[in-house]
């Protein structure tokens, strides 16, 4: 483990963003989202993500630079298509549309076709929470995890955000994938060669296991392929997966992730979709009473005691915000082997390292 | 178990409703929402709840004949007071409402406070997909589930419902609780000795089991208190569990579960949420294109090979419809003791039955 400072790490990344033909306010916006997922401790969307983002612009799956088109227009909804924009400035853009739809109609929800990968989801729902809104977000791509019960790969991850904000209590962030696990949860488990939680991986011959090496071909590529897949959390998981590709694939309009199962070219990139929404939580009751309220409900859940076996109850958010805080001002762990080849792709790409 | 004609079932509960002091259209929608449930074969939330709804009217908990009165409104959402109307009457109400805001803004979002048990959640998100539209149904109540890792009861069931049209493939139907398991499913379990497919039920002393028995006090209750909870379907149940609260409670301003930890009195009912959604599909893309996409969704998920021990994969809904369809032909089979309280109840407060 190396320890970054949250400067160097945001100079790194504007330059690296810079150099691939980011706008200033797309270079800012690409390293605020990267350098927030290793401050909060979501690591895999960190350091580690950042040598495929590069590789996604480098092979002209996404770009810097486009306009968003808007589709269609309604009073509490707008669908755009993104044009293959990188993932966090899409985002980032889609969520302040959901909000100015939200402040106009109570809410708004924004559909967004070639979006792009947009990593962190939290990232877009602190968004909202930062404008006292309740924000939601979703995302769908290509088939990595196999339906309960089957063996095949058809759903994406498909991660779902939901941000709320509170008064005193860290924001209530809920960051997680549908699947039962997340693809960087599975390539770390079989990097150290430790045993997922539960049995909820497959391999092509449909037998169940927690062993990830078993299905991770290269456990040093965060974004490895598999042979085999992690299924979703029981029929439920795979119920919330679907739910996932409604919002994201069919009424976008773009693909349900199924149909991405090919290996993406600039002619034929992947047809994933994402959702955001916001909620303008005001015109529903008063601001000040809705945080209060949902400081209490987190205190309560906290204070649930605790069965045999386990230690107490974590409400979402409240570890990535104490995490937040602690490395902002001591810095940020990252694995010396993800750091390096952040270092290397930047040194590739020929931006200034100022240490 | 002992079969009735729908028509038979309709009669009989227009004539519990009407002699409740329903006005016709209200007994209308309680029968078809009743009858329903036993159609579609989620026999817990039919003939097995007549008892439970007809004690929370006749205990004043429940009312007929209420307006709604409207609290706030903006161009797609409104926040409505149902004062404790009967829950499937509110939900027809509100999910209408949803629909004509989604028709003028895109999506419609309706919050009701004090709005009641409305049973088959399916029911409402139906309604929504026999306009072609996608509905979404949440609600919360009183505490009977624990968080995962807890042994107190917090959250409700949180029962969430998704409807999506199709088109000749039967509609995805998502209705599940987001709990581990109904509380009719547990009573059922306890009732028939049966263990639950997973130990997901917490005893007091917060032991986790699969044996119903050790914590359903009368299994002959459909709606028995229980000694000790079940909980939730692991860390992400708990974060499923936590939306719908959010939803449910905090948004529409009335209390999240927890805070309904007490047996309600017409002076102080529990004061539950409930949230309906629907989206104008029409508004994002043509409604055949989309029909014909979640139709080639519905059999591609269906197409998924299976896994060791599983025979295949089900498309939410499909059963149900199936059911329907035959069951609308056949007759409805009831287990004979629920029929028999329904038959009890309706005699008691002189319905003339005709058979």
């Amino acid at each position: 483990m190396i320890v970054v400072s949250v400067r160097e790490m945001t100079n790194v990344y504007k330059g690296i963003a810079r150099a691939l033909g980011a706008l200033p306010e797309e270079a800012e916006i690409f390293a605020q989202c990267h350098v927030r997922a290793d401050l909060r401790g979501m690591y895999t969307q960190g350091a580690a993500i950042i040598p495929y983002a590069v590789g996604l612009l480098e092979r002209k799956l996404n770009f810097f630079g486009v306009p968003f088109k808007i589709l269609r227009e309604e009073p509490a909804m707008v669908l755009v298509d993104a044009g293959y924009g990188v993932g966090v400035v899409v985002g980032t853009r889609a969520m302040e549309l959901a909000m100015d739809k939200a402040k106009q109609a109570g809410t708004g929800c924004v559909w967004v076709r070639h979006g792009g990968d947009f990593n962190m989801s939290a990232n877009h729902v602190l968004q909202a929470v930062e404008h006292d809104m309740v924000g939601i977000v979703m995302r769908n791509e290509n088939p990595r995890v196999a339906p309960w019960g089957g063996r095949d790969p058809f759903f994406y991850t498909n991660p779902i955000a939901v941000g709320v904000p509170t008064k005193k209590e860290p924001p209530i962030i809920i960051d997680m994938a549908a699947g039962s696990f997340s693809i960087g949860q599975v390539v770390m488990a079989a990097r150290d060669k430790r045993p997922l939680p539960s049995k909820n991986l497959v391999t092509p011959e449909g037998v169940y296991t927690d062993d990830a090496t078993k299905i991770v071909i290269d456990p040093y590529v965060r974004e490895s392929p598999f042979n085999g897949s992690p299924v979703t959390l029981g029929y439920k998981g795979l119920i919330w997966a679907l739910i996932v590709e409604l919002f994201s694939g069919l009424l976008a309009g773009t693909n349900t992730s199924n149909k991405n199962d090919y290996k993406p070219t600039p002619d034929r990139p992947w047809d994933e979709g994402c959702f955001f929404m916001a909620i303008d939580v005001s015109k529903l009751r008063p601001i000040a009473e809705f945080k209060a309220a949902t400081d209490d409900f987190a205190r309560a859940l906290r204070a649930v005691r605790p069965a045999e076996g386990f230690d107490g109850i974590i409400v979402p958010g409240e570890v990535e915000a104490h995490n937040e805080a602690k490395r902002k001002k001591e810095g940020i762990p990252v694995r010396d082997e993800d750091w390096q080849l952040v270092l290397n792709t930047a040194t590739r790409l020929g931006v200034k390292l100022v240490s």
